[in-house]
């Protein structure tokens, strides 16, 4: 089969990785031919590709990024998009089956142009572990380690000043990243999208550490918006739909912080460091797992298929299965995370 | 509620973050009183233990090893042991429940005495990930980030030189490390206990990677036995299982693709750095949950029970779960990562 | 003796590693007895120190941070300073000799109350390297390693969206450690205070990378103040001494490029992450013999003398030569970094 | 100018990043033309070699090995060699000058060529950091991040377990690498090849650490030679020179402290990732600077003539001043590293 790949969104580590194994399967398993599709959507609507040989894949289990370039180009709203010039185009480049690896709004295309009967199967990406069809997805834990590193460092600073450090991670609907990260630096709060916390209990909280001779640490997920704020993070500089831009809560609960209890208070707004670089051993085995998967997928035409982690198995789930809203942080996870806050 | 807590057996990323959390959980949900017992077993048996403060756990989420020490003392062959004394000492020294954190055999020891009426958790540990009873312990995931980073130092050296790099790791009798790290580190041929491969097998995979202009990446289970070279092995030091000593194999193997091939090969033997420092963000998440889910096991009276992972929950198990064989590298799995050997 | 020592300033990887050599090496070729001021001058001044012995300074070659804390306090202007005061506390708590590590401010009070006789020996400490009386402080190489790493990271993500990454480092008067880290990381443009470069000069390196088809990457010191931007950055918050707030010039010089090339861009500013965790092995070895050297200074009664780096030896040097103006990036180290701007 | 390439002797970290700044300064300065010789002085003698343009130079800064491979080819004693035939080599290539990267003995054969008349100019590489020429070479830190970062790993199996532990270290005739990396990570005893050391002293140290309740961890540079061991060492596989070999030494001292104090004790030998995979960003500025000069001195046809270190400067030294002997461990380093050793 002649079969073409894109990554669409944003980059996220593994990505690479997903690439490789579905080349190196196809060539050596059914003696495929591969092109990569230049920037997401964007390449296949516009014919702009580059063939993929076992060469160009050679040594990128380890890269982050994505050797196909990515971008956010909507498969049915740009000029030239939607299933039938979509269509034409596989035909007219011979091409057979596609990957189509991204998240959420590059699943829901890819499964509106398999419905419309093009040959298309998906893997899941997000930095955000917010996809419900899914356990995990490579890039996450990547994440995870590199927060996880960089509130480490931000601690021993914190107790030689006996200062409450605020780190700002990724997350702007759910709090996967902070949750995690935040428990494996041992925060004393975490703040995210899912829960309401109050500055009132926040500052209960870094009190509580505070007096205790400790240097308190509270991670807050980009997307928490704390009562009140709404308005000064939307002056701030909030984007198109409503949510602060990034850098901007950290900064907010950080000052609060100091205003309420005089604590002395620093805030570090990790940003793009959490989604780039090598990915972990975890991520690389979940990411080649997947285009091995993948391949499959297309080698049985299950076109609307994606390839999925159901506890340690690589699954087959429907599309439409990570449509279904997103994947929340469910109350009892951050119940069992509270445990550890505050005192 | 007193409660104790013990490690027992090798060392583990990981174990002093379970200890924190339950601890923690423990003094701020329920004004527990907890004490430590020293090396494993051994300190239950002789009463040496000492009083664990919320102080001596700071910090501990990210700390490698145990502060509690362990050993492989057994329960029950240890002069003192056994459950009547054992329960004796924990009358003598009002403790009401003891949190046991251990391996197959440290599990085994807890299983039999819950049964004898002593008041007694489990929480799984091993670095091989070999327990069925969970889908991951804690420890794992960071040999296998230290695994895969060393590797990534092996490749480039090994395409410098046009060699190939061999690398023995841990994995006495499965091969999840093996695997893993080789999967992540885009090893050519990945060798493990469960498989046979014939050494004229492993030189073929090598000869078509060598012959392409590349380096093969050889990982091999320090538990991999070679036809061949049982005698070898075992007249090089096998220690009283019968089992290769440590570095054997790595070494072995090594040689005979030098001496088949003709192609230059170097062994490097990653030894103790894959189970000690820092736990990886991963580990340190499940080793948090896993304290949290035994004081709670505690609390409940759930002796002979056991914390374990079930896809990304904590659920409880028997501690028998853990006892009914070891978890090996299925066929399937294997099958999964030799699509990437060779060529 | 009877030694006492202090950390004073903002913190930085290897202040742990000084006290533990200095300490050690006391503790076993003097015999010495030693103490801890707590939180810099402030602990001088008012008495408050902690007896510091072997068990205290067990591991501490590789934490970071300072189990001294520190603070900003000036020996001369808190209230109780001044060199009769605080020699009055020496003889009251028989103190000998004082090992006084810090930065530039912290020698300068230690030169001024050695010359007024107190007996205090110095140890220079500053993550920006700009001391001129050392080749290199501690904490320098850490905060070199972080942020290269940090670029790294960046880079896939430009490369995968085809963006202009931006990183803000450390650095308020000095460019040291954007010379190194973006030299280190391939930078395509570094911005230091010494140099002033246009956003006329930047865009065009920018752009011409751009139009290469890669990914540009500029680093900018947070000291560096670009032409026209003395009163936004100010206007954002500048601190009392008029230099623009952490985080204000990579956002900044970020908006400049954006709005001038029209290419997608992102700043990230590395902040407090540069100087916490654990320290390089680099660093170690410096701070160690620093210690060490600053043991034999006291026992030489050297009062007004400092350890530094001259090459590869460790050297007494006059505290007066640390206080020498700041030692800047020169010239042509700038124009070395320079031939790989741009294109 | 068109120039020529060759990396030569044992791969490093950093080459890569000579390689680079070397061929973009040239492109940039002065449009020069490059060629890179394959496997060393082999690639010149049998005129093997590639255009190197500046896309195969593309983020080379931060790769470890070397893309124009490498090998122990001699200049002179290889079939083809020697000046007359090398000399006819890059006339008939018309190559104007050869930057030639190695350590001693690819500098001894790039000098007694310059002498002979051919366009040479040196790079210096030693991983082991024995060039008098140079205060440091590329790649010595990197090895000493990597084996210091392993050694932390150790303490914690050590600590947990009441071990010794011992870590065997690069360093075959100078013990560069286990000085600082054993200072690094707080070692209680190191043994270079500078130093006799007798098994009685070192076991003194062994015991007085654990005495104390501690782990005693142990450096062995892999060319110490410890007194009675000769002979075993070299029955078990010495290499033509006479040399134990790598792995021996390590596993024979882990032998003599287990059954002369009755410690339980385990090697690990680090052998190859020493030396491979990404460098540190001292390394990255280090290389850089260092091919930046090469080409410079190409420029001044300075043949005969290298870069070195000197300082914080990177200056001209003649080829003739890295063969002067290897530069050891100096006594008072070792006097210096030794008063923390032991009790």
């Amino acid at each position: 089969m002649r079969i073409g790949l894109l990554t669409s969104g944003g980059d996220c580590p593994g990505l690479n990785a997903v690439i490789r194994s579905a080349v190196l399967h196809g060539i050596k398993s059914h003696s495929d031919e591969f092109v990569g599709f230049r920037a997401g959507w964007k390449g296949l609507i516009e014919g702009d590709y580059f063939d993929l040989t076992r060469q160009d894949v050679r040594g990128l289990a380890r890269e982050g990024g994505t050797i196909l370039g990515t971008s956010r180009t909507h498969p049915y709203n740009h000029p030239g998009g939607g299933p039938e010039a979509m269509a034409a185009q596989l035909e007219h480049h011979q091409i057979d089956g596609v990957i189509a690896i991204g998240g959420e709004g590059t699943l829901a295309g890819a499964k509106r142009l398999a419905d419309a009967g093009l040959p298309i199967v998906g893997v899941p990406k997000t930095i955000d572990n917010d996809l419900r069809a899914t356990d995990y997805t490579f890039g996450f834990d990547t994440a995870i380690s590199i927060a996880t590193n960089a509130m480490d460092r931000l601690r021993t600073t914190g107790e030689s000043h006996h200062r409450c450090m605020v780190a700002e991670v990724m997350g702007r609907h759910v709090g996967w990243i902070a949750l995690h990260s935040g428990m494996a630096a041992g925060a004393h709060a975490i703040l995210i999208p899912e829960q309401g916390v109050t500055m009132d209990q926040l500052c209960e909280w870094v009190e509580q550490v505070h007096s205790r001779g400790r240097s308190p640490l509270v991670v807050v997920a980009e997307g928490f918006i704390p009562e009140g704020a709404e308005e000064a993070l939307a002056g701030k500089g909030a984007d198109a739909s409503g949510r602060p831009r990034l850098g901007g809560v950290g900064e907010w609960v950080t000052q609060q912080i100091e205003d309420r209890t005089g604590i002395e208070s620093r805030n570090t707004t990790l940003g793009h460091i959490q989604r780039g670089g090598n990915p972990t051993g975890f991520d690389r085995v979940l990411a080649t797992r997947f285009g091995i998967k993948a391949l499959d997928l297309v080698h049985e035409q299950a076109w609307g298929d994606m390839a999925a982690l159901r506890g340690t198995e690589i699954v087959t789930a429907n599309l439409s299965a990570a449509l279904d809203g997103l994947k929340e942080v469910p109350a009892d996870r951050y119940e069992e995370a509270k445990i550890l806050f505050g005192r």
